[in-house]
């Protein structure tokens, strides 16, 4: 026999066993049907592209945590390191075969060969939604509101979106004379939760003097409510202005659909990146503040301009899943997710395997996820078995109970037995118990 | 400006646009209800591994095909090519912390740099189920009826499992003397159906002389039934044996359940595999014969010899969802699969914004999937944008119809207007229309 070759991961990679796997398909599957309730599509693009298309754009920290290599044929290629770029690529490359709004949704696998040293992997899931091709108020609400609505069919309490916008910052910074250090002031300013108001504003004072620091810090203070914050900065800006507008209509249809309180403006967030102009924001958790944003994004003026001349506005979020796992494991604690089977039917007798076969037919027949333990075995081996699957019921039959004609359901919780006369009545009274949460097996 | 950088992909590497990504998404979900029903749970493991580790057991065919490289580290890292190589180091590492038997099922991309000219892909998915931990007819029934099962799901009508016993040949094999000849043996018989009875009939006799040639293929010729056709190679293997016991046993648990008719004893399927050992199954569509089993497997005695001592027999089955897409293309042509919101409301005056929102989320509490049209446009795009997106009802209203208290439902089949003197009355008209195919919103 060849030797053993010790199992081991690559650093930075992970196995999904059944549970996480279960929690991580549970997530995505609610999120999945949030999107399509608000009208996201579905896109996949391929996880291996040419590098010189998804480096393009980035900087030099990106091109050395890429996973870029020759093929056998000789091409110089990459492993996506986002979901933005290939969209960016998809959007230019099949503008011609879609249809503007596009509305579209993508969760799937990246790789960044970053330093795994604080708690980052090297493989991870992103999940965006965008709307590209139109720059109004109601594609930036649609994403809100998409977030909200995600974060409440998730049986998250007490979720925040804090909003600002990238204009009525920038209004400000020119009219105080600074625009042209725009985007290191945003960079500070960016920080400022991490970093602390004392730190911020030393950080700022060096780049632009105290006095407008100062104004920097009146800017980002937070407020007393939307609307009162947003006189604030609109008066600090110059005065009303498209950009300020914008924030006012968002408040508006917020206010319409009962989601004022789920809306915080809070001028301190810029979002890091370049490439937002407009909105932004992010989304924190009352129960788990520490975690961070969970959800994060905003409106940027041109998505696909390294591919193609056509100008593709649009607003969009991504989902910070490792960080929502974590979120919901804190949050929904002690809640035992169930298993996909409610039912496991004990395998007591292999002279009545095709009655076992035929009773777990008929149940699924009735939309009862189960299955038979594949395997003749002591009753409790059996019964350790369907707990560690999360099954609700054991279905106990074997010769002396056909005898006798009648079927045990065993209720695994109690440890107690109830006898049936037929697999019917067993079934109507097993119908009558609520669903586990994780069942999903109903027609 | 930069340069555009032109859009393109890599050869053999696709993008899905959201029509060929939502009946992806819908096979795999019927697939995945399937799974669950029947006990098994999800599992991931990383696309990157160590080449050692992944091309272990590999073959020259198989490392020529392989994405390898050298990661930033040096190390000597590959991209999956199967889901099985994984599964069985993933059973190895994690022996510990699961429990037997374990019914996983794992569906993810896997990569190979094949020649692309025959249709084939260099990204696709695979689609792979398996019960690792028993050897019983129990379990390979679990996985023929997951296949019937999941056939059913997919709304396909008429599929045969073709079922056979590698042990059943195998002995028949050494009672010819040949033995020592069986896998060259399998490999001619295995090609059957794409060389002919003659052309099979010739390479045999190549390799075993006519006679014994002539034996063989009296052994695979297909029979009447499968209890006469097992009675058959039970005899010109020498008698019954535990091989034909367990042909048997499959055959009355299929009896049992109604799936008599769907399984096919079929004694040329060998399956090219080297490491099947038990129960071999291909699984035909009697629509599109031509496109080949869209689901094939068996039992191996030994999934992680390469990586563990630890000795884990099992049977499984790997879904051919390339084909299988193929397959429901064909079968269900112009059933125009529904998008997945059925309504879109349109967007006539901005003024109107807040109250759009409103009746959108009033519309999604009732659990149904709709979106607000992001822009104010002639009426007539919006209706396009609407049935692009598959929607089957407009909701209609603007300043006139806010005045006259109206909502109006045009419906976008039939380009008819009903007027309602509440968003309410419309929801309750709505509600009491078939669901579309493709809305999965429900709660």
């Amino acid at each position: 026999m060849a030797d053993i070759i010790q199992p081991r991961l690559l650093k930075g990679f992970r196995d999904f066993l059944p549970h996480a796997e279960m929690e991580r398909a549970a997530l995505l599957e609610k999120l999945t049907a949030t999107f399509r309730s608000f009208g996201f599509v579905p896109i996949d693009t391929p996880a291996l592209e040419y590098a010189e298309i998804l480096l393009g754009k980035a900087g030099g920290e990106t091109e050395k945590q890429v996973y870029r290599f020759n093929d056998n044929g000789g091409r110089d290629v990459a492993l996506r390191f986002d979901l933005t770029v290939p969209f960016a690529r998809f959007m230019a490359e099949h503008y011609g075969e879609l249809y503007l709004p596009f509305k579209r949704y993508h969760m799937a696998k990246v790789w960044r060969g970053e330093n795994t040293q604080r708690g980052r992997y090297r493989e991870f899931m992103q999940c965006d939604f965008d709307i590209v091709g139109v720059d109004t108020a109601v594609a930036d609400f649609d994403i809100l509101a998409t977030i909200a609505s995600a974060m409440r069919a998730l049986g998250v309490q007490g979720s925040k979106i804090h909003v600002s916008h990238r204009g009525v910052f920038n209004r400000f910074l020119d009219r105080a004379g600074i625009g042209e250090k725009s985007v290191e002031t945003l960079r500070i300013v960016d920080k400022l939760s991490k970093i602390g108001a004392e730190e911020t504003r030393r950080q700022l004072s060096e780049l632009v003097g105290v006095g407008i620091a100062d104004e920097v810090l009146e800017f980002i203070r937070p407020g007393d409510g939307f609307s009162a914050t947003l006189d604030r900065i609109t008066r600090i800006a110059g005065g009303s202005n498209p950009d300020s507008d914008r924030l006012a209509e968002l408040f508006g249809m917020a206010d319409s659909c009962g989601l004022a309180d789920s809306i915080v403006l809070a001028p301190s967030i810029t979002r890091g990146l370049d490439y937002y102009t407009g909105v932004v924001f992010e989304t924190f958790l009352d129960a788990v503040p520490d975690i961070g944003s969970v959800c994060s994004g905003g409106r940027y003026n041109d998505l696909a301009s390294l591919y193609t001349k056509q100008r593709l506005p649009g607003v969009g979020a991504s989902v910070g899943l490792d960080r929502l796992l974590a979120a919901l494991e804190t949050t929904q604690a002690g809640s035992k997710p169930a298993g996909y089977v409610k039912f496991v039917i004990v395998n007591l007798d292999s002279a009545l395997a095709g009655e076992y076969q035929a009773a777990a037919a008929e149940m699924r027949a009735a939309g009862i996820a189960c299955e038979v333990f594949p395997e003749t075995r002591k009753l409790v081996s059996q019964y350790a078995y369907s707990e560690q699957k999360g099954a609700s019921f054991a279905v106990v039959r074997g010769v002396t109970e056909k005898e006798r004609g009648v079927w045990i359901l065993r209720d695994l919780a109690s440890r107690s037995n109830t006898e049936y006369a037929s697999l019917e009545a067993l079934i109507s009274a097993a119908a009558s118990e609520p669903r586990p949460v994780g069942d999903t097996t109903a027609p």
